[in-house]
């Protein structure tokens, strides 16, 4: 093994060669601009283009989550690893990032509701909800707890990215999201697919249309 | 839209289901027991059994990692996304978490060394580099830079796990490191897939047996 090996070491560069194989090789032109330019990013976080053929998305989902962030709203995650994920420096109005799944109440709050933390965690939320961008990228219980939440009259967010992953609850979480009748506007990657990552790569697509 | 989805909503018996669901579907017979455990975990991380396909290792990594972080090895991390997804509570000797991403040094070092922030902050893990758990889940550069480093002398890692996503050098970086002639116990998912959430899956499956 030679202890040289040719590859990009141009940071810029990696990223405008990422990006134009992703929008040589996936299939885009079903999308309106605004969700292909998101679209191009999840598949960037995630390695696969075929990522768009379960993507899912209400018309006016990039628009309401974009105007939202440029008017300071926060941004309530259900994971830490989402939370992590999301680029401060792309974000327009110094945004709050908040993800309440480890504050000490939580574990109680579970016991007390007969559900996951991560569900619980999103009681929390309650007084920040109004107009907010909420990513769900790791439980389902969460999703659904929101559901719950909104159809039982807490304040709407602006937009819900809704991507958690996994084989028990995920593509039934993401279905009832779009399928919600409560006005939500809403992006989903169908199916089992999903995670952290992902979730962070598009609200990060949102945030900025930088590439 | 009913107010009250069916869904399950005790969180050991959704991680019961799931990991069932993953050991029915997934090919792991090829596996020996310990790598079949931690693929198990990176399948629940990202939502597809598939992901065996792509599993490479090296026969000992699953028990040079465990016993490193038994004796408290440091778990150095590319990127903030890994370092959050590692679940604190099931490391077995309190480890060090490290990620030098941020370090303000960092962007300077990129410059005088003509590479990637996510590569040149690689330079500063050099004093816990020896015996440590290395897991790289997002830039294939910071790989590419690591093997560089141990090929010229720096201190080998217990085991690295190498997964990296992406579209320019992830699947090149993998195969380098697979390849490796240095002694370096390895995992890797070969290809464009991988990333921060499938990789931090992986080390919370080699710190704690327990699912």
């Amino acid at each position: 093994m030679s202890n040289k090996f040719e590859y990009v070491t141009d940071g810029a560069e990696i990223y405008r060669r990422s990006f134009a194989t992703i929008r040589a090789e996936a299939a885009l032109d079903r999308f309106p601009a605004d969700v292909a330019q998101v679209a191009v990013r999840m598949i960037h976080a995630c390695g696969m283009t075929d990522l768009v053929t379960d993507l899912g998305w209400s018309p006016g989902v990039v628009k309401s989550a974009r105007e939202a962030l440029r008017n300071g709203a926060p941004i309530l995650c259900d994971a830490a690893m989402v939370a992590a994920g999301v680029t401060r420096r792309r974000l327009p109005a110094e945004n709050e990032v908040v993800c309440t799944l480890s504050d000490p109440s939580v574990p109680g709050l579970a016991q007390e509701l007969g559900t996951t933390r991560s569900a619980a965690a999103l009681d929390l939320w309650a007084d920040r909800l109004a107009g907010s961008v909420v990513a769900i990228g790791n439980a389902p219980t969460a999703l659904f707890r929101l559901l719950e939440l909104i159809g039982a009259g807490a304040p709407r967010p602006a937009a819900v990215l809704g991507i958690p992953v996994g084989f028990i609850g995920a593509a039934e979480s993401k279905e009832a999201l779009a399928a919600n009748d409560l006005g939500l506007e809403y992006l989903v990657v169908r199916g089992r697919r999903g995670g952290s990552a992902i979730t962070a790569a598009a609200l990060n697509a949102i945030a900025s249309e930088d590439e």
